[in-house]
């Protein structure tokens, strides 16, 4: 069970708690520092994605399909649905000559408010491009290209592209394949279930790759440089994991995860920092990641200054007045 | 601090939990069941506009101004911006002849997509009228108009319509006025801090008036009708409250508050209940009410029926496709 992490306050008192469980590893998988429980079980959902793209790389399409660093960050997203990224994703499949159609992501219209409305206005019904992994989905389809494997099939576990997945997640975070708890995602694809630290494991692996098995070395530097790189194709416009990376240049690699999962590697160091609120909602997640990496003595205060916002979230009224205030009440140990 | 009340399933595995408290007493203020924290303390929010509704009746300004149930349910809601919310308060206003502008509760998009879709797609920008408190403003011009108060202030606390609410809900929920939390609600006006056990009896006593002091009973009995027959007015389309208190058919008393708060009087039968879900998140909290109502016997089973997407929940991916669910996990004692 997690502890409390977060009190929302409203002036001077906590109205709300957000508990959950963090916790730090080094890329050998031993525990740094941690606070809650370091073995909570969850799904890591869209945090896994840089992982799932380590194969478009180690398996030649990337260079078959001449795709750019842009196109494997957004691969490896869950984006907004702002043009740069409709372009990016569409690019890719223009690449791997696969219709959009081909996508089978589901539909929810932008995450990104002015694009969404923008649609509205035109009339136009959100598409399967528009959902926020429709760029994982594009990477599964260029590997269903490469390899030559039916691309209608592609979401279901027992089809080859999803058993690679299976396997290249349970390598890098070293989960044995038969101990995911597995489930499905919010776009169809199976889902993995581990504790957090290996999560956090996973990150650590990342960032340090010579932690990782030889096939996915060269893979892991290419994939992190190219999300550290276009943090704007990762996320978006007022996106945390694109203003946390711009902000941190090339110092980290980090994802977000649905239900309030976070994952941070910290590049060359080996570290590993994963999050967990366990109510699953996002509101008390982004400060407790700035905190820990305070606590963790990973993020300078000039940098935090510039992420003032997601440090020191506020609450506003219907008057856009401020009338309480998100604080962390955790110290990672 | 509360207990664990709800875990969120994907697939098989608990994937988010949801903390908090239930509390529930009798009209006397006695503790009857619970689980969690009864005397967990936060804001009321919205849940106490039944009892700032009471002025309105017993001062004479709803015979004044020939006020109707609709217009009493609307002053209690929480509305969600639909055509018949926004006609009703207007239907005030121009009753006691003050124009829109001068309703200071902030603006945001109506709750209703389809509501804030079309006023997109017309290009118009949501006024005050369309904020979910809308109708509580109007009740509180209406008790400026008809005492001869400014209606220009009558959202801060030193005006004298906010000493009248703090009177009102310090009687009714037997809390000393300098024991209230004070904070500032998303509408602008003073919001109450209280333990749970203090909102549950400030239903009890609606639900059964004798409880009440003489001059709040006669009015808690029209407020009360207002809003079970009503209960279109309160909340709207697919909303909790609507829903419950249609099913209910007068049995119940019923009013969300922001962060997770909920409140239900048993109508005749002196019986209050108080929810608070710590993280504020309304996910859990609809399950929690349904689920306390059963374990006191409170609701049949053809009324849970009818409420069957509110008592199991589930979770769907952007398929549309079943992929999880809410289960309760407490049980009151």
């Amino acid at each position: 069970m997690g502890k409390e992490l977060v009190h929302v306050y409203r002036g001077q008192y906590v109205e709300s708690i957000h508990y959950g469980s963090v916790v730090v590893v080094n890329a050998e998988g031993e525990l740094i520092k941690s606070a809650g429980d370091p073995d909570f079980k969850t799904f890591i959902r869209s945090a896994a994605k840089p992982i799932q793209a380590l194969p478009v790389v180690y398996s030649g399409a990337m260079e078959k399909y001449n795709l750019t660093p842009r196109e494997l960050a957004v691969m490896c997203a869950s984006h907004s649905g702002e043009e740069i990224h409709i372009e990016t994703v569409r690019s890719i499949l223009k690449k791997i000559n696969v219709p959009e159609e081909k996508l089978l992501c589901g539909v929810h219209p932008p995450y990104h408010k002015p694009s969404a409305e923008a649609l509205i206005k035109a009339g136009i019904e959100p598409t399967s491009i528009y959902c926020n992994c429709s760029g994982k989905h594009a990477a599964m389809l260029t590997l269903c290209m490469y390899f030559g494997w039916d691309i209608d099939g592609y979401i279901e576990l027992k089809h080859p592209l999803q058993q690679m997945m299976l396997e290249v997640v349970s390598d890098v975070t070293d989960v044995p394949k038969d101990e995911f708890w597995l489930g499905v995602d919010g776009c169809g694809v199976p889902v993995f279930g581990m504790p957090l630290k290996n999560m956090a494991l996973g990150f650590a692996r990342l960032s340090k790759p010579e932690y990782l098995k030889e096939k996915y070395r060269n893979a892991a530097r290419i994939i992190t440089e190219a999300m550290y790189t276009n943090p704007m194709l990762v996320a978006g416009t007022d996106r945390f994991c694109t203003d946390l990376m711009r902000v941190m240049k090339g110092k980290v690699v980090a994802k977000a995860g649905a239900e309030a999962v976070y994952c941070v590697g910290f590049m060359d160091k080996g570290i590993g920092l994963a999050v967990k609120i366990d109510d699953g909602g996002r509101r008390g997640r982004e400060v407790v990641v700035l905190k820990a990496m305070e606590d963790l003595g990973l993020i300078s205060k000039e940098e935090l200054a510039q992420l003032r916002k997601y440090r020191h979230p506020v609450i506003k009224n219907h008057h856009n007045k401020v009338v309480g205030e998100l604080k962390p009440v955790f110290t990672l140990k």
